[in-house]
């Protein structure tokens, strides 16, 4: 008996868009031609999750006469699928958790966009309209529980680490789950799958059957990752900055786990907000750790932290080697003054509204020679703002290493300038050199040639 | 030990509006004046339906000095009662099913109205977009459920009738929920309650712990009659139009039990409905139902639709005197055509899209003097068109004898003028004799003054 | 369409007795041929219980061709229904409800039979051994539940009582389920079945989908009255002592509604392991309550108390009149009082095994002449044991009222003679003077002639 | 901080015992000494199952100080633990698995010890009474559901195997699992953890959140074995027999994997009852499958069973290579099978008493030198009686290779002597060879010095 490797179907909903109005069904088929290719990729991404390869371009490769289609009744509406990865079904029947995600991504990237005029709407929306539309796309992907007790951990870190770092984050969300917490992360591989992992081992172990793992991911990485099958509640957020305003706003606490430039931007990210004055009595249950192989990784940014933001951001994380079970005691001790505190300030526990988070943090940042000269990385300034810039230049260290944007426009105007306060920059440029020397600026094996160059005023 | 009959509370949303932004709570709480007195006025009769006193302008009198607040938290909304009625509380908490119902109101009256902009969206609405907003709000209100088969009975009937015909509507509803089949109604007394009271304990029977029993109604009815404590899904529709569209959209099927005017206007919108050509075959299980002692008032409804809309829509009831059981079988194996032609047709079970509705029966009629000569009560047109215009009589009637508004008008200029062909007039004014003779047209004891004439062209 | 009064019908286990062994199966099998007829009358009292009769002597004449077998199949055993009452089945299928009240009857009267050696094993049993067996039928029963605070009020009163005197237990039920309690009775007509109507009414509106609706009741009831349809849990204990066991250990407050010798006599019989110096800090929360027109009985009733049983006797109970929501809050607060005993006592809340019940409580009194002269009704004895013996009498009387046995014994030897101390029979014959003339030695409308004598020693 | 590596709790039961009369409480109280060192040892393998060490004699002596010990108290039975293994408890709280899989323990050997008198009452028991206690200790362990359709598949392989065979049993759980079917195995590491493993993650892919992984053992292998921690079903049977009844009559289908001498027992043990005349038309879907290096093991196996049971044999399983979704598949149509076989026959789904088992294969048998040289190994007789003889044989040499008592009793008098027809113990010796050859009459890496001879009449 000889089993095909493609299968067509029709696929009704499940989990998100199950009733919908024929006036909603009309305004999503009336989509336009980028958007369905977007949607397309997506879902294949999404249908290939039951197969070993993680190669999206071979994916990509391999089904590029994949099709996708919506059929309009007047049950609702439902997706034609041509040519799609095999894998993806039972018998005939596609897996149960692959029909939710295929909706969610239906859901996040069609319908949300036309309901909510993402593409109009939220282009100079002011900073509260950012929270509030970041709100609605969560409550309408059903993300929102009434909850007895804070219990969201965020995971960040490195999706490319060594699979000792990996075994880790198993180890941390392994202990996580014994104490009945749940998970958030990126829902690709590397940290942002072990910890579910062991927490889907953990919670099974202590009888929890509603345990979450919610993948919080957005276009650009979704159709190049496909998510981890752990995940049970997935949202795909409209870009990067909604993405991290939805972590910090629906997580309870963060744990970070090693990572490249990448995971140093998300921490001044967040030790930006949580050093704004409005912020100073918010508690945020805040955790760096890594086996002890990676002892000096966290010893340099908590050094760097220092020198450049002061012992004021060192005191907003506890930083933990090889030790889970101290991980997940400390983030159940802060899922309890996450309580206490949301619970006297009548703040829901579902979202953070009191977090305040300062417009600097909103709005895209784009990596161009030009804006990166433009940082103002001096001290003399409020510490967030210093922090907001600073991550502004993680970030385009990270466009530079990996996006092909950021890439090309290093091939043609050579590297990046980041100018700054002589004491700033030989910290910045010791740390980066660290990294370099980790390993961490690019997948291990190659050389590597840095894409900027750190100059003092 | 003395209790208050007032009480002061604040109190937290259950069943609706549980989770809510930042934005939605602003738009809500700018409301106008107006919507809040009607918004007062619901809540009002909501949170009396715990007391044994059924006339609502006693209870606005008593409970003059009632007021209702909404309080702004980032959790969310909350209600500030003052001065409410104690018979809503249990040693100071208000017992669930009114706090469901109380935000219900919230909900209707004041967040869709904001929401879906229904002061201005709907004045020109087409026939397709009213249909949709229907369908979002009903969605909105949680009233759509995943079913395996078709189970809504919805019934009709009058408010005020004799106690025989109210233990009839009893035992129908006792043997529709012998059946697993659930009610709904319009929510108020009489024939909108007992079926639902007889399908409560014939479900406790059964034992189906998930019975609904959902209450329809709009703002004027609700201001004026409170919910009967069954019903545990409350949907106020924006207007009579929208709720009689609401009523056969959700329903499965219809049974129709003696009233008034009023039930022979919703006997003519259904079958100017069902007999419009493009649902000749569209489903729709439909009794007229009622004790022994009731048999004269179908009878000459039943020949009253024969001599004026003829054999055919004769030809869409069933007329059963005094055998519930009867009712409810017809009623069950009408479910079953109905959940194979959805099948068949790819429709929804929760919403009878299929179903066209001529915009003649979705737009409001004012009955004024001169709308009501207007109308076109003469054969040789389409049937459907002369039922719409039928049902604008009956709905005048209706008007000059119990609204506010109508009353004024013919006091002002007269009884309404009904012109049309003779033979029509002819029996319906024998059908009108008929209504007045057995005290259907006002509560028996007042002598009755018609409030309009049926003139012969 | 004609439908027959009678149905055949092959029916399945629901609730109980769904999976047996072979062996258990082959046992109940060979039950006698006593067994049998008992068994056949209980289940057509239930079955019954959907028709409108109440007499029971007038159901048996009416369906005495009614046969009852069981089927041994595999699967499990089954019930092979002949000419059984239509009014159990809905088209043809038999009302869940009825369904697991047959099989309740199967179980409690064959298969504990079998299983527990009922008929011999019993006789001589200790008070420790009696104690764990009704546990044991209990539990098989599945009436413990995992409750995270005591709920269980008995309800305890007439079977045959007035109107005014029904509507009150419905208030006192419902006044009771809005407080999230649940409800215990024998399970007929009057007191045990308007507390269970209001509750459930009550659990609608808070919308408790668990309420519990326990009936206890023993053979000799069950077959002469039909379980009120509210009834979802059914128990039928062995006999009268066992039954009052049960109630007083699964019970964690009981109400006394008015009634007549039967209600004396189970007032006495808590009365008198309440006085027991083991059970001298048990709380147990009491409550004798009515309308406003059964005070004078209550009067009677408390002064009979003090005076025969000492102020001691009267410190356990409460007396409220015409208030069901002081009667709720009482309860309810003694429930937290009942919780905080059993916490800090290491008791179950299902089972209260810390209560004392003096063996002479627990074996069956005979009310045969010679016994009821042997009875010991003279102070200066431990009250418990007064208690114990004036229940007994209490006991005569109903047996000399309406059972049987103990008329057919006093129409060949003459009223029963109860001997005793002056002061104490002079009480006595007042209390029981007052019964009569209250009309509650007997229904309504006969004249009364007393089944005993008081003589004063 | 320091975390000691030994807890002392005091323990409430979950998930069994949590409710028990104090009849029931004194009888396990009462237990003798030899069932209490039996309980300690089942229960620290219990407790250590959340640890990394598998090999049991270094936990018991690493624990060598733990005692266990019953605490009798009104609300029920607890258990008081010193020095238990730190890695069973989450800060001071037991993991949840961990508790239900202790008071299974403390169920089945202590508790139903007791209540079933299985020391006495199963000598001499008959074959009916086997089986019935069977299903009935299955009930007590709440084994049996109320489900729609038969899913139970039973995994049955070496505990020892090699690394490509224990990934190839959790792809097959994986396919079963995907496929909604439910996993019983032996419950220990190896063909009885991987496809439990994958069918949980085959389960979360399904959204399956009501899966079954059964464990069933007997009290010699717990204690040396611990469950994996994947089981939510711990039952254990009081010995061998038990459990391989228990096997056939709650599985619906069986897997065998590969594995050594063991392995083959089972195969014959199933199809000795199989080749029985009365269960020749009973539907028992059975898969012999291993990766492909597996090929050769199950072709001998073949080969044997055509050679000495003959075709009829081999047509009771398939043989399926390296293709888990193949036999996935095959499995869930036999399933359909199973369903329309039971449904037709009136047994029931949860317990196959259909299934006759001849007293030959319930009764234990005791691998003597004697009782193996009275083995009939000849033909000439009824296929299932050879069948029941060749799996003493094959029994005798798993005793003669690992079990203490088989090991000691050959040192005394040398290798067993297994007789029989000249080209039947051809057949017999090529296949024990070849299980030599392949390492799988002992752990790999060790020479195998053989416990048997076989000898030619």
């Amino acid at each position: 008996m000889k089993y095909e490797d493609r299968v067509d179907a029709l696929v009704a909903p499940k989990g998100a868009l199950e009733m919908l109005s024929q006036d909603e069904i009309a305004r999503m088929s009336s989509q336009s031609g980028s958007l369905h290719e977007l949607f397309r990729r997506c879902a294949l991404a999404i249908l290939n999750c039951g197969s070993d390869s993680d190669d999206p371009s071979e994916v990509m490769e391999q089904f590029h006469d994949f099709e996708i289609h919506m059929v309009q009744q007047e049950r609702g509406v439902k997706l034609q699928l041509v040519n799609a990865p095999a894998s993806a079904f039972v018998d005939g029947r596609m897996i149960s958790s692959v029909r939710e995600m295929l909706f969610s991504v239906l859901r996040d990237i069609i319908f949300t966009y036309h309901e909510y005029n993402l593409d109009r709407g939220l282009n100079n929306a002011s900073s509260d309209k950012i929270t509030n539309v970041v709100f609605e796309l969560l409550r309408n992907a059903n993300v929102f529980r009434r909850i007895q007790a804070p219990d969201m951990v965020v995971c960040w870190g490195g999706h490319s680490i060594a699979r000792h770092e990996y075994d880790y984050t198993k180890h941390v969300g392994h202990e996580l789950g014994l104490r009945h917490l749940n998970i958030c992360t990126g829902c690709g591989p590397g940290a942002m799958k072990g910890p579910m992992k062991g927490a889907a081992i953990a919670h099974a172990k202590q009888r929890v059957t509603n345990g979450v793992y919610l993948g919080l991911t957005e276009p650009g990485i979704i159709a190049a990752e496909s998510p981890n099958p752990i995940v049970n509640q997935l949202v795909i957020m409209p870009d990067i900055e909604k993405r991290l305003e939805a972590f910090v706003r629906t997580g309870h606490g963060i744990v970070v786990f090693p990572g490249g430039a990448g995971t140093a931007e998300e921490i001044l990210y967040l030790l930006g907000i949580l050093l704004h004055p409005r912020n100073a009595d918010v508690p945020f249950p805040l955790v760096f750790t890594g086996p002890k192989e990676s002892a000096a990784y966290f010893e340099q940014i908590h050094s760097f932290i220092g020198d450049v933001l002061g012992p004021e951001a060192q005191n907003k994380y506890r930083i933990i080697i090889d030790d889970g079970a101290e991980v997940a005691r400390v983030m159940a001790q802060g899922m309890e003054e996450v309580r206490q505190y949301r619970k006297a300030h009548h703040d829901a526990f579902y979202y953070n509204w009191k977090l305040f988070i300062p417009e600097e943090f909103q709005h895209p940042f784009e990596p161009t020679h030009e804006n990166i000269r433009g940082l103002n990385l001096h001290f003399g300034q409020e510490v967030h703002l210093l922090a907001a810039d600073l991550r502004r230049a993680f970030s385009s260290i990270v466009a530079g290493n990996v996006k092909a944007q950021g890439i090309a426009s290093i091939k043609q105007h050579g590297p990046f300038e980041i100018h700054g306060d002589p004491k700033l920059m030989q910290k910045l440029d010791a740390l980066l050199e660290a990294f370099v020397v980790q390993q961490r600026m690019k997948l291990p094996g190659s050389v590597y040639e840095p894409c900027y160059r750190v100059i003092t005023d």
